[in-house]
């Protein structure tokens, strides 16, 4: 299954160094999720190949210009492209007021329809399907700000079907898929793993930008999969940092290793650095599975090794 | 003295073929004037070297996306850069309720003011240094929308001071600044020419986005300099045209013609067209001193040839 994330920007406030703005798309099973959307996101989203009406759900974190100014471009374009299939979106209190605001003094009459979830809490089911769930998340920011939680759906054991002998009934295939051994109405035992495969292990990509490091998580964070966490810069500006509620290098990576995580994404560079590598250096000193975000690059939700986690799934 | 139009963005409703929603800088005299500002047009100004501290004036025509989306974006990177100069925003009604609005929910307490001045109706004075001055000009669009007439201001005589007698005293000075032949303390007439150089002849640059071509328009733009006049469409969709109140190349350079305009620069191009060319191949048919705007161009507003002119000077 695709479980991956694309970045579009990955810049703090200002476009700096080619640099843009925070916004990014997840994919997961072929159902795009676009995150944050900064001005000039739909610029961006073109650039690479993103096609507008595969996008459903816009997730805004907060309301600081370099995380939404993009979003009532975006809903014009839509407008424009004649799109009719309803869009959502979830975001803090207000920015439904911003958007209806705007789109009452453009006369518009868009010709989709807008839900707008307003993003009340930590903790809340913003979205669910068949593959996943978006959980809020809450930040730690100057202003209300919410992270999120992709969290992929245990899936059911997959059976072989080419060895399924007929003295199963229906009962005992449902067992099957639940990872149990099953009898056969002659009274034989079958081994789950002669009949079935373990479903892949769900995996969990969290989105935390923009917040000081926070100082614990709840159980959903501990050991996900891939953090993309915020490091707006590095150690020499820590009361910075601690000022303008953002993050170091050095936090995030220590906050991912406290929590188990196994892949850490590291962005929202501040417009000082042009070049970021001093923030990776500072990073791996205490979280060695660190990268920096990229714009244009994809990343995989990677899996865990099965052998670190195979205990937990059975 | 400088007086000239700079080009950021040409292009109607969407992005495309790497032209940008619609924004241009006019420079008179050094004073810089933005004129709209479509979503990314911060990034147009970093492109073109305009550095932002040299805005203090901004014009927005209407409230339709692309031309005001990069406003908030623009204001919070002024801010981020420390400004202090005041800011003057002139606009439709609404505007200043997007702006406070957007300011409120970030929480941010600029470091700078902005005054914001509401355009109402036509023909209302919005600005005047000694320069020049600007006025709105109505435009025939489905929401309110004003065009921007640049009308640099007639300057006086310029004395020959290396010529000048001293038989002269301060009246006559006045005099001879004003165009006038005037008589020394010693009884001997001077011709103004003798003493005297004409100023230039004030030049008026008008940008006229969006609208339905106008039946008729004010005196001020008969016969000005220069025209930005929005070219959608060509003929092909003059119904087209006709229902989103925009104007063909055709319209538009028949009006120009109509109004014994110096110079026409054609803009707003609809997506439709890759190639612009039939645009201008249109409207050369009805005015041949048609060019089409291009993005990162600099237009000088041209003066007219003296010979035609010069009765109306004196």
């Amino acid at each position: 299954l695709i479980f991956e994330v694309k970045i579009l920007g990955c810049n703090s406030a200002s476009f700096a160094f080619g640099r843009h703005h925070t916004s990014q798309v997840v994919n997961s099973n072929q159902n795009l999720f676009l995150v944050d959307c900064g001005e000039g996101t739909q610029l961006r989203m073109i650039k690479q190949q993103i096609r507008f009406n595969r996008i459903h759900h816009i997730f805004i974190s907060h309301l600081h210009g370099d995380h939404y100014l993009g979003l009532m471009g975006l809903i014009f374009t839509f407008h424009l492209q004649g799109r009719t299939d309803d869009l959502y979106i979830y975001g803090p209190p207000g920015l439904d007021e911003i958007i209806s605001l705007q789109l009452r003094h453009s006369e518009s009459v868009l010709h989709y329809r807008i839900h707008f979830q307003v993003i009340e809490h930590d903790d809340q089911l913003l979205f669910e399907n068949e593959d996943l769930q978006i959980i809020s998340l809450a930040m730690n920011h100057r202003i209300a700000c919410y992270g999120f939680v992709f969290r992929e759906k245990q899936r059911r054991f997959k059976l072989k079907r080419e060895l399924l002998p007929e003295t199963l009934g229906r009962e005992e295939l449902l067992l099957l898929k639940e990872g149990q051994n099953v009898t056969d109405s002659a009274g034989r035992v079958w081994r789950n793993e002669e009949l079935a495969s373990p479903p892949p292990v769900p995996r969990t990509y969290i989105y935390a930008a923009d917040t000081r490091v926070l100082d614990g998580i709840r159980e959903v964070a501990e050991g996900c999969n891939l953090l993309y966490h915020e490091a707006t810069f590095t150690s020499e500006m820590q009361s910075r940092a601690e000022a303008t509620f953002h993050s170091t290098a050095a936090e995030a990576a220590q906050f991912a290793a406290r929590h188990h995580v196994e892949r850490l994404i590291l962005g929202h560079f501040s417009s000082r650095y042009q070049d970021v590598s001093p923030v990776l250096a500072e990073a791996i000193q205490y979280f060695p599975h660190t990268i920096l975000a990229a714009e244009g690059q994809t990343y995989e939700v990677p899996a865990r090794v099965a052998s670190k986690q195979h205990a937990s799934i059975i």
